[in-house]
């Protein structure tokens, strides 16, 4: 076997998936394509036979006497995973348990009130996943090249940390090792702050007018997309991250409430400075944010290529980009309302871009800008 | 000459363009591109030159004693743009005058204000334009199947409408029709509310450490893309707009308000109902915003396809996506941290996707949802 960097070895199994939801489910998959021996269950029926049905392990029930799974997997809604967790430090004493829910203090807070042996236990969390949710949705690539974060507390034996993070490596995500606080500190601020303002604004859209929405570009799409997220997962979310949001939410009230001060007098001295000030330090911040692959943000330039809505035109962009030569960073359809034309946004390196523009003008690309 | 829909003719010109930036250059490039004498005149001489290198029309100065304009541009920043119409209805009295500032309202004020004759005056704002600016980022076809905004007053002759439409229309454009203040109101929800709480979400990342950033996924990303805006024009749209705005805003904080009291006491009765009520009056509204091309909203589906992010693998999908006979309806590529695979999430018609996915399966490539 393979030492892994962090001096553990590949995950040897069997290893029991207790919820198999969209996550439990994928990871299931994910390691059965490995050759990892998977058992599964759910409180559902129904779920645990769909998970079963698309391969992602078998039933827990008619496992052998003497299955001693090497890690468990608690994959279950953050209301319910100390309980799991819990009843399966009991249940499988030899094992490894991890958890893979949002929020990670109140549920090692849970724990500890319990007075379960936390050394077999690390709280984890993949950040992966999407909107279909179900066993039924799941593949077992989801974790690919994602980040998984490790919380492994003062509790954690190091043995325990090293079968946790060999199943995030084994399913190809990318670890992060931190506490359990700065894990929530982290996402309240990086996940639940954005979902809670994007939720905000989309509210203000449920009477608007037609004609006015007929207006809306990107910006509000982007603003407002991800405000398409599930309400009975991100009551949990918020409810088991509550304080820490609640913190961060606190500065945008104030900052929020500057904002109004300045716009009820826009003419007074000063106000246009603080209006220059936020959207400045949106820039700062807005630049802070890693780009692709861990890259430096704002490594890329972009252009806009309008195209025909019809079949293979991107692709045929696409090849052409390939043809001169240069590597497509990123790439961003826009929407248009309207006409039947679309608008790709390519996205290069600096050096390149205006060799590219010029070949693809050349070629009778309408370059937009 | 053909006759338009809106009963008028395309524009015959001369057209005058006064404020060469992107905006003003790009009306220019466009106007040429069908013939049309285009003359320009902007207050910075490099500004202007630049304009004129690139083709966006000739120097004012120099034309013909005599020269009659069809229609005058008034291209500038909000700031300038009433006392600059007012000018030019004044220089050219046979001309009608057109502006395309962001907000509508504050300019048509400052023009009643003023006493100036506003029969041949129409408002406008064509919903275009993009981070870079300046003429040398201009072209012709910026404005190509983007919203084109008519705000005829009370006061604009259906002639001067006419010739303003004829304008958005012969650019490419597709007009809409509303009064100066439903069009503020309209923007004030749509554009000016989003970037604001963009940048609240962005202005707290200043000092967030790497660590959590790292842990950015799309949904961070979305929120703050339109946090990298220019404070010096945002400043002026949002002194042009701010009461509209600052109403809006109230509402927003009301929310946040209720928020932030139903985080303090998670547990409170009905905290958990508050919660989920904000997730999902976010989901309604995200609902009603238009889809692609103005079809209704949500008409495709998507899912992720994994790319090596190597020259040429995306343009192969996309190939191949053309070869299996199914339109690419949206393409978004996915950034990743870490190791360098892409995820290219594609939408289809519900009807195509089963197919689609079992048809790229079979081809080899990794469908993760």
């Amino acid at each position: 076997m393979t030492v892994l960097a962090n001096g553990g070895t590949h995950l040897s199994g069997p290893v029991l998936v207790i919820g198999t939801g969209l996550l439990g489910a994928s990871i299931g998959l994910g390691l059965r394509a490995r050759g990892i021996d998977v058992a599964l269950s759910d409180i559902s029926p129904s779920t645990e036979a769909v998970a079963r049905d698309i391969g992602a392990g078998r039933r827990l029930a008619e496992a052998e006497a003497g299955f001693a799974p090497q890690l468990v997997v608690v994959a279950a809604p953050p209301d319910v995973t100390a309980s799991l967790v819990a009843q399966a430090l009991e249940d499988w004493p030899s094992a490894v348990v991890v958890d893979i829910a949002s929020v990670k203090a109140a549920v090692l807070a849970d724990l500890q009130e319990s007075g379960a042996d936390l050394s077999r236990y690390v709280g984890t969390h993949p950040m992966a996943g999407r909107e279909k949710s179900g066993p039924v949705a799941a593949l077992g690539d989801l974790f690919m090249s994602m980040p998984w974060v490790i919380c492994a507390g003062e509790h954690s034996s190091p043995d325990a940390v090293k079968v946790a993070e060999a199943l995030a490596i084994d399913l190809g995500a990318v670890v992060s090792r931190m506490s359990a606080e700065d894990h929530d500190q982290s996402v309240a601020l990086i996940s639940h702050l954005p979902q809670v303002m994007s939720s905000l604004v989309a509210s203000r859209l449920q009477e608007t007018p037609p004609a006015a929405l007929a207006l809306a570009g990107n910006g509000l799409r982007d603003v407002t997309r991800i405000a398409a997220s599930d309400p009975k997962l991100w009551v949990q979310i918020l409810s088991g991250n509550a304080p820490r949001l609640v913190n961060i939410l606190h500065g945008v009230r104030e900052d929020l409430n500057r904002l109004i001060n300045t716009l009820e007098n826009p003419t007074a001295d000063g106000a246009r400075l603080d209006m220059a000030q936020l959207i400045s330090e949106g820039n700062t911040g807005q630049a802070r944010i890693p780009g692709k692959h861990g890259t430096p943000p704002q490594s890329f330039v972009s252009f806009t290529v309008l195209v025909d809505d019809t079949p293979g035109q991107i692709a045929r962009l696409l090849t052409e980009i390939g043809e001169i030569g240069v590597n497509l960073e990123d790439l961003r359809l826009e929407h248009a309302s309207g006409r039947e034309v679309g608008r790709a946004e390519i996205s290069v390196l600096p050096s390149k871009m205006h060799g590219l523009v010029s070949a693809l003008t050349a070629r009778g690309w309408k370059v937009v800008e």
